[in-house]
């Protein structure tokens, strides 16, 4: 047990802000929050999907329902102000999180990173893009990004093109540098993989696209709730997130965008709100960020959002990171020590993220995810909507274990138990 | 006091249930939920804006998070079921709500009300409009259905017409029988004004744009909070509103379409969750309503909106809508009495909703807002997101006082007694 020393976090005292991690499963599925049997512990593993939320959060909805709910920017009422000001220090706060120097106006709130992603396939792509240019991806994008330039592409006849992933399940940065060409307008990129774990070199990709003057999209999703960003040593035009996936509620995410290009974008979505003038005829925008939020935003959970960034904040980011990575090696190390595993991307390491993508031999991803939950282990089975990287892996789907900053190793062996469980089952 | 008998609604006891109306506001506005001079009892009049809170809404967004906080649709495990079931089933309560009898396939969550015009603009009016084909509004459209339709013509080609509104506040019909004719594609109208309380022949507005084969959007965002309403029987197309404005939380709002429509259009975002097959060069949609919601939902949100149904249905829609309209009468017929304030929209009676738009000679309702603020009444000051109507009505603001559920003639006489203040301040 001397590792476990090494492990940056007070686990037991973190564990203690998250009520849910209390909760026993099992028995009938179906009765939302308990059920006639529910026996087994909970072993929360698929973090990579949605964090679970601590009281504070929590509490902060909480907060904002009994106490100042109302709606923002265009009232004079106490409420309205109380609100207002809440929800538009949000943003701030969310800004200096991720290294944003313009504050604010730099961080659209959105429902999640998809939307994210849309807004600047819809706003910058559809107007940007034609026929003649191409946009770059990495085989390894969530559906969120490739989806959505593939079909915005479709739309402007513009090419997009893959940068492989290699055995490793590391981008081939050989590749990317050719096929980031003068052709090229925007390179889309996951930061950290939801399926193989790689952490990708997007500064580097920034690199490359800036000397084409592209543009780069990070797809953050999986790095800001785990790891240390900034936004601006990465140099990225575009970085989004969701908020559900860092201690926060469902239904917010942001858009971090260089000032100068949301300044030149026009909104993706029209209403009230985010306009200066309006007449039968035309309208104009307001200023920034609220050019892209119009209608009534999602006051209680982006003012909980900011609350979800304390808290992550106070803990250290460093070390929400760094006890990440010992437990994604003991996982790492602990299912290698079987032949009948395949463990899919980097091995352990400083490129590694807080999870672990397998599959054993023999056993349907879907098959082993239902024997871990009838032990009380949540596992993801199925394509963790990376198809066409599934597809090139040769195989349907994986089962996923992601961790988080209140995981442990005793978790990971409650997830190895299952696995050999499995193994015995399906013999 | 004879008449409070004819009150339907137990409103003593229905205040118990909103912790945030026993607060007293005043003092420093910037503290959210206090300040250090808050002696003055809210009296929240700004429910157009947005409704309160009851605690059983609440609660349900505390036992999501500490019960069984899981991301939906692609979880085995216990948690992700138990997400999945009670989301889902959320989309058949709004169904049932509003008489759409194709259950959840015809109910697409999105943000908000104006994240629904939107989405039908982009998915079908960037498809289906252009140059010859004329989109038919009202002069009273809210900026979510007036600025989305404009610009979407504008980018399309098409014409934008724009149905007349009477000094009494009413539709001119008759002008609608013409301005729909055969080169109308789509017809998209406000239920209720949220600035006139004029409640809106939508119904009619539908035949006339059936009869045309143009299609009729309704914008439902302060009809479905505030009375009973049947999309089927109005013959709608599409029918959208935000949980927000009816006892729910922010973040989340409904489309309602016919099937068939919602089948035939391609989805607004793209991402993960919505899809079935994703390759490298193409993708496949899910079943309705699925195939609209990419990324992962607002899922906290979108079961506590149930649960603000379920409130709402178990007081009786009808006699919430009853209380609202007496309410109305008696704002109505009080701020009546003075020469010098005028009121906007249709006398009191059966076709006008559940608010008061007014100004007082020569005081501007941004300083009269401010006056009843320091009174602790909460009303809207300014153009309501109706920009084009305050310029017909040659005013370019005006006061609003919108009623729930929860308010009592009391708070209309403290809403008079501080219009009598500030018409003495500045005489």
């Amino acid at each position: 047990m001397e590792t476990q020393e090494s492990y940056p976090l007070d686990v037991e005292s973190i564990r203690e802000d998250f009520p849910i991690l209390d909760r026993k499963v099992g028995g009938d599925a179906n009765a939302p929050g308990e059920g006639p049997d529910d026996d087994v512990p909970l072993v929360y593993l698929d973090n990579a999907a949605t964090s679970q939320t601590p009281k504070r959060v929590v509490e902060s909805l909480v907060d904002y329902y009994y106490g100042y709910n109302a709606n923002v920017h265009r009232g004079i009422h106490h409420l309205s102000q109380e609100a207002s000001v809440a929800y538009e220090e949000a943003h701030d706060r969310v800004a200096e999180f991720v290294g944003a120097s313009g504050g604010r106006e730099e961080i659209v709130f959105t429902k999640n990173t998809t939307e994210a992603e849309n807004l600047v396939a819809n706003s910058w792509g559809l107007e940007a893009l034609g026929p003649g240019d191409s946009v770059v991806l990495t085989e390894m994008e969530h559906h969120a990004s490739l989806v959505t330039w593939q079909q915005t592409a479709k739309k402007t006849g513009a090419e997009v093109r893959y940068i492989p992933v290699d055995d490793d399940g590391r981008l081939d940065m050989d590749r990317a540098a050719e096929l980031i060409d003068d052709s090229t307008e925007m390179v889309s990129a996951v930061h950290v993989s939801n399926t193989l774990g790689t952490v990708n070199p997007v500064a580097e990709l920034a690199d490359l696209a800036h000397e084409q003057d592209a543009f780069v999209f990070v797809d953050a999703a999986q790095s800001v709730p785990n790891r240390p960003v900034d936004v601006e040593a990465i140099d990225a035009d575009f970085f989004a997130f969701s908020a559900h996936k860092m201690c926060g509620p469902t239904g917010v995410g942001a858009l971090y965008g260089k000032r100068h290009l949301l300044e030149e974008m026009e909104p993706h979505l029209y209403g009230g709100g985010h306009v200066r003038k309006v007449t039968f005829e035309d309208a104009t925008w307001e200023e920034l960020p609220w050019k892209f939020e119009a209608g009534t935003p999602n006051i209680a959970d982006g003012i909980a959002f900011a609350e979800a960034i304390d808290y992550l904040d106070e803990i250290g980011m460093e070390r929400v990171r760094r006890h990440e990575e010992l437990l994604a090696e003991y996982a790492y190390d602990r299912l290698a020590e079987f032949d009948d595993i395949e463990i899919y991307g980097p091995p352990a390491g400083a490129d590694r993220g807080g999870l672990v993508s397998f599959n054993l031999d023999g056993v349907h991803s879907h098959d082993l995810s239902t024997i871990l939950s009838e032990r009380g282990v949540a596992v993801r089975a199925g394509d963790h909507c990376t198809q066409p990287l599934h597809d090139k892996l040769g195989v349907p789907a994986s089962t996923r274990a992601s961790f988080y900053l209140y995981n442990t190793r005793e978790e990971i062996d409650a997830l190895v138990e299952g696995v050999d469980e499995a193994r015995e089952l399906f013999a």
